[in-house]
């Protein structure tokens, strides 16, 4: 059987998902797709709306075969990190092919930039190291870099995020010398970070995440823009676990973290960089939400994911000395869920399987799924009473889900 | 001016509290009265009813002098190290004596107590280390260990906590030569840990807590066992700051603190013995309320009041390498509050004092009150919205009470 992987957060799967799904199986001839998706926490150093087994269930409803979770080890980490392990699941999978939606849609355009990043190494690394030094954020350095350096129409343009991951995946197929062959696709309309609904079928998960914070009323309207099954995913989650996940859930939780710590413990955390501790703890104490306090150590050196990201990493007790490894891919695959088909993929190709294929976690130990576990832990904390209880419980208790067909 | 010194929690100031400071400043013809009085976090482990503050002006408004407040290091700690540090501060202040309540009431079986428990030191050493072996707490095998020695009327009961303490005082007293003379009054009615009124006029702490914490109607059931100037002051703290303070509002806190540490990190918190770590892991997710967490993790071998400050020393973040130093005295004097007569009893003793005099915090840094700063900070999560907030800058922001007769 021929698999085609996906690298995926699906906050929440919407049809824009569905559409790169689709492409994805029919442009490679797949019989079955396969997704490496982030857990209960995302790359933006956010909490997922809803947790990795609804998203999961989103998945497959809408035709995905087979869930692998990424390791908050991966999931959380920027793109160079968040791809290698990406592709190492996907890889260890037996996918064929990787498909990725992208701003570009161009694969020559991708293998031309990486080879003129190969070629002119050093002088990139310089222009970077000049537009960090005037006191710009890594991302808006390495584009500012790039354009200076190769302002060609030859290159993908690499201040687009998906753009970015791309390049990061096929460089990540490279250096783990994967036999996967990347394919891309063009992304439909919604920019990645738009805030606002711009097409009748098409919406950022952006957007549609902010219409789900809003009114009562604004939830029906990403009917439009989501799968039936999503749609319905999202009612239940909400009545059934009591509200979306969001920061705002895990300030109190936050705050508190920071005030019990001295800047000393601070600096221990992943991502805190020299001076940032300080600032952390002065913004801590006077705010009273997590927007606020945001607002209030944001600056230009920083992007906001990267600030969320170090908060992250401190609401879950993560230290520099668990993260900074040279870890390159993941130790296991964590199935969450798979369709009638995925389940006779995998039947098919488990005894060639290079890792552990991890369906229950009971008998399991390893580092990374420490971590995922305490992640998971701490996402429950966002809801009460219930809720929590259900959320906590679910992470040793259940076990993938299967659907039927 | 001759001064008498007390050592107290005043959780909440009570009419037992007064009987006891208007009999001190009476058997020893006081000019002025001192407490010492603990911050926000108690001995038994938990948080103070109201804020140190509030607190203070009870104490204030009910006849007591100067307040200073007993360090964080001292306050949330067994008998012996609770009484090493309120010894230090009385000491320091210049008090004449030192007036403690106790279930004896009578000072000489106090001193032959001690002077017992000196010559039979190494029976006594191994009478506790029996009955611990059995299994026992440790405070009930001191009282176990006792009795099986000295079965005598002309010892204290050294069951009782109140004598416990008056034993430790003036231990205190002898180890730091200090020119203290000790005092005892014999308490009135109401045992300490009593959960029932008993009296009409004079009532536990525990009671008058319990009162507070029921049903709306409760509260005025308290006012008979409290001054009018401690009911005022209970009615405004709860309007003003949301809402009493009790373990349970730092629930949600202490469990996410759980959740988001492994059992090595657990250990090295102050209090943690060998293998309770596993206990407290397993208990807090599945614990829905402080009670419910405390009743799954109590046994024969930790006291209630035990179990609860290694609660509190999680809570704050407070670790081994922190407490246990060899420290028996106070670095410094933090004046909380003062009358008019205090204040010129201050002034006369100024220039005299081995100890300085900590009346703002800015300028002022001492490891203590880093510990003690950090506690106010994490007492103020136990209210949210406008009450956190003032209670967070108060702890910066204000100077000492200062009442006009």
């Amino acid at each position: 059987m021929k698999a085609v992987g996906v690298v995926v957060e699906y906050n929440p799967f919407h049809n824009g998902h569905l559409y790169h799904l689709q492409q994805a199986k029919e442009q490679t001839g797949a019989d079955v797709s396969i997704a490496a998706m982030s857990g209960n926490f995302l790359q933006r150093g956010e909490p997922a709306l809803v947790s990795k087994w609804a998203r999961t269930r989103m998945a497959l409803e809408a035709g995905v075969d087979i869930v692998f979770e990424l390791p908050y080890r991966f999931a959380t980490q920027h793109a160079e990190t968040f791809a290698e392990g990406s592709v190492s699941i996907l890889s260890a999978a037996g996918c064929d092919t990787l498909c990725f939606g992208s701003e570009s849609g161009d694969l020559e355009s991708f293998h031309n930039t990486i080879v003129f990043l190969e070629e002119n190494h050093e002088a990139f690394q310089e222009k970077i190291k000049f537009f960090t030094g005037e006191g710009h954020s890594y991302p808006k350095s390495l584009a500012l870099g790039f354009q200076s350096l190769a302002p060609s129409d030859s290159f993908i343009d690499i201040s687009r995020p998906n753009n970015i991951l791309g390049l990061h995946y096929i460089q990540a197929i490279i250096s783990q010398k994967s036999s996967m062959k990347p394919e891309t696709i063009t992304r439909k309309n919604a920019g990645y970070h738009d805030e606002h609904f711009a097409s009748a079928t098409i919406a950022s998960a952006t957007s549609i995440r902010k219409a789900l914070f809003g009114t009562a009323g604004e939830i029906g309207t990403i009917k439009q823009y989501v799968p039936e099954t999503t749609y319905e995913q999202l009612i239940n989650y909400k009545e059934h676990y009591g509200g979306f996940h969001s920061w705002e859930n895990y300030w109190p939780l936050l705050k508190y973290k920071l005030l019990q710590s001295t800047p000393s413990e601070l600096k221990d955390f992943y991502e805190v960089e020299e001076g940032l501790e300080n600032r952390l703890l002065a913004a801590a104490g006077s705010s009273d939400s997590f927007q606020q306090f945001m607002e209030s150590i944001k600056t230009k050196r920083y992007t906001w994911t990267r600030l969320q990201r170090v908060c992250l990493h401190i609401l879950t007790n993560t230290r520099k000395d668990t993260m900074k490894t040279n870890q390159k891919t993941v130790n296991y695959l964590r199935l969450l869920g798979a369709t009638e088909k995925g389940r006779s993929y995998l039947n098919s190709i488990k005894k060639d399987l290079s890792l552990p294929l991890v369906a229950k976690l009971s008998g399991f130990t390893d580092p990374d799924i420490e971590l995922d576990i305490k992640a998971s832990k701490i996402y429950a904390l966002g809801q009460s009473g219930k809720g929590q209880e259900q959320l906590l419980s679910e992470e040793f208790g259940r076990p993938p889900i299967m659907l039927k067909s």
